[in-house]
């Protein structure tokens, strides 16, 4: 078993599953994973992203029979980032033991969102933050930040057509909104997303910035449990899935993956 | 007169001035003006990047006929990009004194290269840094940045076949190498910079790294004004214009060219 860490320019990809289509990231990666070993393993990733959307360092967990995986570790990425497009790459591997789970043993993830809040659009920034022209109350969207953090019930931030399977609670442990020289960059962290959540932070966030919800109805909002209450969704290309966090210990992990 | 602070990816240019191709930069912002005013006013560049090199701030001047020139300034990034590519961009406007000249009144200019120096390429730093897998020895090139600073003869640090035209010398007042996370960021500025000199620069300091260039040996590969002495030009793709500085007092700037 082993667990590799992915980065991907999701610009041209139908997010991480691309069933339909075949142009997700997952079926890019499973084609090189099939050039190197005959088994043609498949993938478990920590998380499933939208079309468009950027990872720094997604995790996937590969089960491979022993006698396939004979070669260092360490020269598994190269093998198999020969199979990839350069806009996917393995960054690093691990061995790891037979039950690690990447989706299970999962106790945080977080994501980035860049924002470039300047009237022009800087052209190096295309397809990598979202452009907002209009001048922010950076203070309102903070105050706001802060009240998106903690255990809270997130189906108001949730586009979940066929309705939420199980818990929709979620531990958000930062919410960060930095501010550099016209760029916004949005620090989220939590034990785990509900589907689109994310961009319904970001969006919500902005519409505070906006001045069209007032930063002090963030928990009114969170309670109303009601979708059309939140700002809309942050376009996709502005968000990176920027790392996930696992225990150290996996067995004390597999229990207790609320706790972080 | 007015002066525009232009930003732009490279990637698909044949740099800033593409006289044969019609794909430079300057060709399109040309064409851009060419629609907004009747007069099809011709641009003067603080800089002329080369193929694939990134702007955040090139700064131009431009000569309009007062009678053409009748909107408020802040409408005219707007008016002039929604006649250019997206990767192209007038970030702000200004007007200024009819004797402004965008590279004669220009004291300091500033690039940054961006190296990403992990073993395996950041697929969202694709075309934006260059990759060098190999680990380097940063306090060495620091040492040898240190050592570039100063008003020297840069003779050995340029690609002019032609020779170079009037005085080799120019005086580097930063020459700092900035690491986080993998990333290597230079920063350099000076009075000016001769053909591909910044290139040259970074391309040595990667060489000093590597273990192939002694960090000490700079001083006698400045004195020896001998291009092969010095490292191969870092590509294109790392470079960005960052800043074009111009004194307040415009017209000491005339005769003071050389002090900042």
């Amino acid at each position: 078993m082993f667990k590799l860490t992915v980065a991907f320019d999701g610009t041209a990809y139908h997010g991480w599953q691309g069933q339909r289509s075949g142009r997700g990231v997952q079926n890019h990666l499973e084609q090189a994973l099939s050039r190197v070993f005959a088994s043609a393993p498949k993938v478990i990733s920590s998380s499933r992203t939208d079309a468009g959307v950027h990872a720094r360092a997604l995790v996937v967990h590969v089960a491979v029979p022993d006698q396939e995986f004979q070669m260092p570790v360490r020269h598994l990425p190269l093998a198999i980032n020969a199979g990839l497009p350069e806009t996917i790459r393995v960054m690093a591997a691990a061995r790891v033991p037979a039950n690690f789970h990447a989706r299970f043993d999962a106790v945080a993830k977080q994501y980035r969102y860049l924002i470039w809040n300047r009237p022009v659009m800087d052209p190096l920034l295309l397809g990598r933050a979202w452009h907002v022209p209009q001048s922010l109350d950076l203070a309102a969207m903070r105050v706001a930040a802060r009240e998106l953090i903690g255990c809270h019930d997130f189906t108001a931030f949730t586009s979940n057509r066929g309705g939420i399977l199980g818990n929709p609670c979620r531990t958000v442990t930062r919410c960060e909104c930095r501010h550099a020289s016209g760029l916004l960059t949005f620090v989220i962290e939590g034990d785990g997303f509900l589907y689109k959540m994310c961009r319904a932070m970001v969006g919500t966030l902005v519409e505070v910035g906006r001045g069209r919800i007032p930063a002090t109805a963030i928990p009114e909002l969170l309670a109303s449990r009601d979708r059309r209450m939140a700002g809309a969704n942050a376009p996709a290309h502005g968000l990176i899935l920027w790392l996930v966090r696992y225990r150290r210990d996996r067995r004390l992990s597999r229990s207790n993956t609320g706790e972080i």
